[in-house]
């Protein structure tokens, strides 16, 4: 089940773009890499040299190529004279990520690549344990997506699921909380009970936000207090200040318990 | 001073794509409206409707056109079908940010436009005052900028400097505590003492982080925790979490300052 998702309709991400994004890859070493092209008209720096040494150690080809062919293979602008081909990210099972630790991220939609991969950047960056994608309606792991998340998605266990809320369904009887972000939700996140406990964080698509059913399986509806005239954080920034928030919350709470 | 600033080298913003980014300029009132460009392919709906009332109300060219005529005034690809123009986006001198109530963003060479937007846009909801650019080195009001501003540039007010370093100097004088954000920093980000007063908050460029003089005229440099494999946010990830902790410190301030 697991091998065939990973054949037809899975993550992606194949095509790795970017000089962080192919540092993590290879540093992660958790898929075959294929072939990696550097622009010719790099400069040469030893943190380049560090990359491309480990690429080639673990058997890819290689390249000096032109800036052009750079962009054809990374297929966005923004490619910074780096692209890698790898096997697509590996997919886990949200069995393997419903653990009493869980501190995942749920993404009901959200489209934008940019947007996809900065949330599980900073997914991964503030700590959590697993990203669950819904794999209709968002994005996969397109370029631009595997760029935004700057390698977060070597390390960052990843799920994709027919939906979110039948995965919230199983996440609950696994005794994980589900916080839905809304701005119109009546708690606060500061005032969160269940911030460090075994929890998933559920992050709506921009502008028309959670959908109705992933909305009714959330056991809590948090808001980010907002104090502007405008009122709407963008997905990512969201995701940033939510999940740092329940990382501080989690920290704070381990050193608590840590005996004296 | 300040008019020949807006006259060459002030902020730009005259392209407002987007339609979050055009509700704002037109509710907000705060510069002229030359036109409004919308694409006869929209979808017609309530909100869209007042936003072009408003538009004609306040003397503005409202015109439907083919979706390619709002591209090519928008020299963007995700406009979302409309496309304002209109005057500059107003500059305010820095002494008229430097108040005792200051809480400010400075953005030390940010240089990706939508970055730049995504930080006045997250700076603006969590209740800035203000917000720092530098003249030189760093993205003004590109349309990209404005779209991913989300109208902030309307609300928010901006200040054009010619160096970072020099500003902080001067918000100093002003009993102006700057904090620069840097993942090297000895302080947590949710330690500081200064969160509560006149603060204003340093932001680093992509990638290099805060300049050597930016660095050094900091008073404060703060760090915020990490717990990923992966260890740098990007700058409007870390932006969201700065600005929101800042945010969550005054907003418990004032209320500790309530009378009971």
């Amino acid at each position: 089940m697991s091998a065939a998702r990973k054949q037809s309709g899975g993550l992606g991400g194949e095509i790795v773009p970017g000089r962080q994004a192919v540092r993590e890859l290879v540093i992660a070493k958790r898929r075959r890499i294929h072939s990696v092209l550097v622009a010719r008209e790099q400069d040469p720096n030893d943190r380049l040299e560090e990359v491309l040494e480990l690429a080639r150690d673990a058997g890819a080809d290689v390249r000096m190529v032109s800036r052009d062919d750079v962009a054809k293979e990374a297929r966005i602008e923004t490619h910074q004279g780096i692209v890698a081909r790898a096997e697509p990210v590996l997919e886990v099972r949200l069995d393997d990520l419903s653990v009493p630790t869980a501190f995942l991220v749920a993404l009901d939609g959200v489209t934008d690549p940019r947007n996809l991969g900065a949330v599980l950047r900073t997914a991964e960056v503030a700590g959590a344990t697993g990203a669950v994608l819904a794999r209709h309606g968002g994005a996969m792991l397109s370029p631009a997506a595997v760029k935004a998340a700057a390698g977060a998605v070597e390390h960052l266990p990843l799920t994709l699921v027919s939906g979110i809320a039948a995965a919230l369904e199983n996440l609950r009887r696994a005794d994980i909380w589900s916080v839905g972000l809304d701005h119109t939700g009546p708690t606060s996140v500061y005032d969160l009970t269940v911030a460090t406990g075994p929890v998933v964080l559920v992050l709506g698509a921009e502008g028309a936000g959670l959908s109705r059913l992933a909305r009714e399986r959330c056991d809590i509806l948090a808001a980010i207090p907002t104090h502007g005239s405008i009122n709407s954080l963008n997905v990512s920034a969201a995701a940033a200040v939510a999940c740092f928030e329940l990382a501080r919350r989690r920290a704070a709470d381990s050193l608590d318990a840590a005996p004296g």
